[in-house]
This record gives C-alpha cells, structure tokens and sequence, in this order.
C-alpha cells in the first residue's frame, strides 16, 4: 500500500491485490479491481492454466503454488467454491497482507490463523466468467477485524460497487441462504422446465419472456401481491389435471406437489 | 368487420372487440388492440366498477350483463381466470362474433356451444394491470376452429406481438404447466425468501440484483449449465448448516429440503 496518513481516507490509494482462485468470482472482483486503478500482483490456482488465463489480462504472476505468494501485496483474496475455503487455509502460509474471503456462508474468524489482520468480501452475485455484469450493483457485504482492515476492504468494495454494506457473519449467512432459494433453486425450476419442454419436442425460448418479467415485476411489487396461478387461486381442478401430465415424471411431479401444497397451504392462511 | 375479400390478408382491418373479464389480462389486451387500430366495443364484467375502470380507456361500453354483448363485434375475448371460464360459457348468450379464450389449460373445444366460429388466443406472459409491459415480445399462441377464425385471429395477434405461434391445445397446456414452474413456482421461492429475511429484520432489497442476473442469465445459457451453489456441488456441511438455520421453519425448510435433494439427485447422475 503506498502509505496513508491516520485517519485518512483510502482515496487513489493502489493496492497490490492477490488472488487465490481463478474462477467465476475472482474473474469479476479482478477485472473489475484493475479498472478501478489497483494492481493484480498475482493469481494461485488449483491448475496453471487458469491462473494464466486470467493472470495474462493484467500482466500479473500466477503460480498453482501457495507459497509463492508475494510479501508485498497489501491485500489477498481468497475467492475459492465454500466448501475448499478450510482446505485452502491448511495449505496456504500465513501472509502479511489483509487477508479475506468472498465466501458466503463461511464465518469470518476461520482466517485469524493466517494473517493479523482479516476480513470478509462477499460480493451477493451469481457469476460467470466470460459473461458481462454491471459490477456498480453487485452488493458487496463487508466485515473486518480491525479498523484498517475495514477501512482498506470497504474503499476497495467501494471502488468497484455503489451497493457496499456492513454485514456480519450471522446476517451474511442468512442472506447467503435466501439467495439459495433466489438464485440456486429458481434456476432449478427454470432448469426443470426447459427438461419437460425438451422432453415434449416444446421451446423453452417461449419461456424466456414470462422469466425476465417474473424477475423484473419484484422490483416493484412485492413477490406476495405478484403471485398468481392456479395454486394460488385454490384451482384444484387445474393442479389435477397437471399432476396428471406429470405422471411419468417423479422429479417434476415431487416438486410440483410440495410447491403447491405449499402456496395453497399459506394463501387459505 | 368491415369485409375482406377471399384469401386478402386482414391488413388494416378495423375489428370491433368485446372482452368479457376486466382483469389483468384483459387490461393489457384492450390496451394493445386499441393502440393497434382496433375498436374496444364493450367490456362486460363481474362488477360495473371494473368494467367501466377499463373501458373509459376506449370509451367502449360497459356492463355486469353477459346478455347485452352486442351483435355487430366481430371477437369476443373472453379473459376470465382458468377456473371461472365454464361458469361464464354457462352464462353467456351464443354469438355471431369469433369466440375466443385466453386460458392457457384449457381446451379450444369448450366454446363450440356458444359460436360457430372460435379458437383460442393466449399470452403466455404474467400480466399486472398498471405495470408496462413490452407487448411486442409476448408469446401468443394461437389454435382456431376455422380458417377464417385463424386468420383473423392470427392477424389480431400479429398487429400487438411478434411473436405469434401456432399451438394445439394440448402443446399449450404443456406450455402453461411449464410457466407455472417458471413463474408461479419462482414468484414463490420469491416470497419465501422474501419472508426469511423479514422475520430476520434484513433487506429483501438486496437480493434483486442476483434475482435479476438469475433470469438474465438464461438469455444465453441453458439452465443446466447455469446451476450453481452447495446442493449443485454436493456441499453437504452447507446444506446440513442451512437445514440447521431454517430449524423452526417448516415451510421454508421443507421446500429447502426437496429442492436440494432433487438437486443433488440430477447432478449426481
């Protein structure tokens, strides 16, 4: 870091940033983080080919090895899948550098272990890597061991998002989980549906227009006053006659039957 | 309809229309055809008060009374919900006009008792009264009894959309079983999250962005090939952390349950 007063704000400050990951997520953070002015010092990833491939946009050093990591980086991110995060804390050495991770649902004290000073940067997206996404509205949640990682973690969110938020790890967890039934589970259903259709000699394409609107819709209605369909107007004779269509196929058919049980059972209410 | 020869195209043919039903559907409908250069003659509803909220638009004629229809509308729409259309065929005179539904499960046949010429005109899309909605990328699908049915139906549907199919009763109701999915079922998943984090004090405001991605997304990859999250990558100490988190929930946990199971299940195989 190239030196900041007490107290003053972390404006054109560059940070040397690494990454431990190369994937969806650390796609986005880095380019996003190099077109705000910082500097990609290095990408570790599981295979060399990754870590190049996303390395060679910034001029950066990749490795597949932990212990290469830089001294003087001021900032590492670990943007690894949930469920690597612990083993990639076993492997990597402790660093000088703010350390954080972008995992949703992991607690933030996991990473005291490897550096003194820590923190968390969970940016509420769904990414894919080669697919363009206005970053200025990806909330990004923060939350940080001390005050200068604070300081550093939210001016370098804020230099990417317009939507950064305080967010400790309880909270962080539960928007972790509704963003399961928001994004995980609705991508399901639009994935159950494109297989019927298919297996119907039918076009999802057709489908495409009503998605988008159901999204859209909640940006002002709330979801509640949106819900429409038979099971919300109790049309038994209707959710018949569909369980019927499904017959052959147990996997819509399970999911079709508990989702209306459910919204029949909360709408009579 | 003011006359068109044999085989001439239904180009700049003013139609006169009478919708029965004053909701959503209807609401969008009338709107479009009156931009499109046709007649909105009268508009018949449950209640004076939604009938006339919807034809003052027009200046068309309102009424409760099925039997006023007039005899000069060359279509009658009717835009009831699924499950009141054989209680308003039961009520309603016969017509000269073409006789049209736009329910999506339900068979073109049921309105050979009430005209000689009819067929079904469908959106396939999720209609709120005040809401804007661009018309022109509404699926419509059309099925008739007739030629002339056809062509001018097609015809109406071609001057509000450009998106018009042609689909038998039964492929539409597979259509509007796979909407349910899509929007019914994925408004719910909405509103349950939704919920979640109201009891828990947080901000459904911050899951929109990652709501509209989702959708987004599948403009241009399959949904299979979109999936991610703990139950896609068999993290099982996140599923069993979620389950644990939803402890006193049962709806909630419930749907989280199946969901992730069925999941796990697909991409298992």
């Amino acid at each position: 870091m190239r030196s900041t007063g007490e107290n003053q704000k972390l404006k054109n400050v560059k940070l040397e940033i690494a990454f431990i990951g190369a994937g969806n997520v650390a796609w986005h953070l880095a380019h996003a983080m190099d077109k705000a002015g910082h500097s990609i010092s290095q990408i570790i990833s599981r295979t060399e080919e990754s870590a190049k491939e996303l390395a060679v946009n910034f001029g950066a050093h990749f490795s597949t090895n932990l212990n290469s990591l830089y001294a003087k980086n001021d900032v590492c991110l670990i943007c690894v899948p949930d469920d690597q995060l612990e083993m990639v804390l076993e492997k990597m050495p402790p660093v000088n550098a703010i350390l954080a991770h972008t995992c949703g649902p992991k607690p933030m004290e996991m990473l005291y272990q490897k550096s003194s000073v820590y923190g968390i940067f969970y940016p509420l997206q769904t990414f894919s890597k080669h697919r363009e996404l206005n970053m200025l509205e990806v909330p990004v949640m923060i939350e940080a061991s001390s005050p200068i990682a604070h300081q550093t973690l939210f001016s370098l969110a804020d230099d990417i998002s317009n939507r950064v938020m305080n967010v400790n790890s309880e909270d962080r967890r539960k928007y972790h989980l509704s963003a399961v039934f928001t994004n995980n589970f609705v991508n399901y259903l639009y994935s159950l549906s494109d297989q019927y259709l298919e297996m119907n000699q039918l076009d999802f394409e057709v489908l495409k227009p009503i998605i988008l609107e159901t999204a859209e819709k909640i940006r002002s209605m709330k979801p509640e006053d949106a819900q429409t369909g038979p099971a919300r107007r109790g049309d038994i004779h209707t959710l018949e006659k569909h369980i019927e269509m499904l017959g052959e196929n147990s996997e819509l058919k399970e999911v079709y039957e508990l989702l209306s049980k459910s919204l029949i059972a909360k709408y009579k209410r």
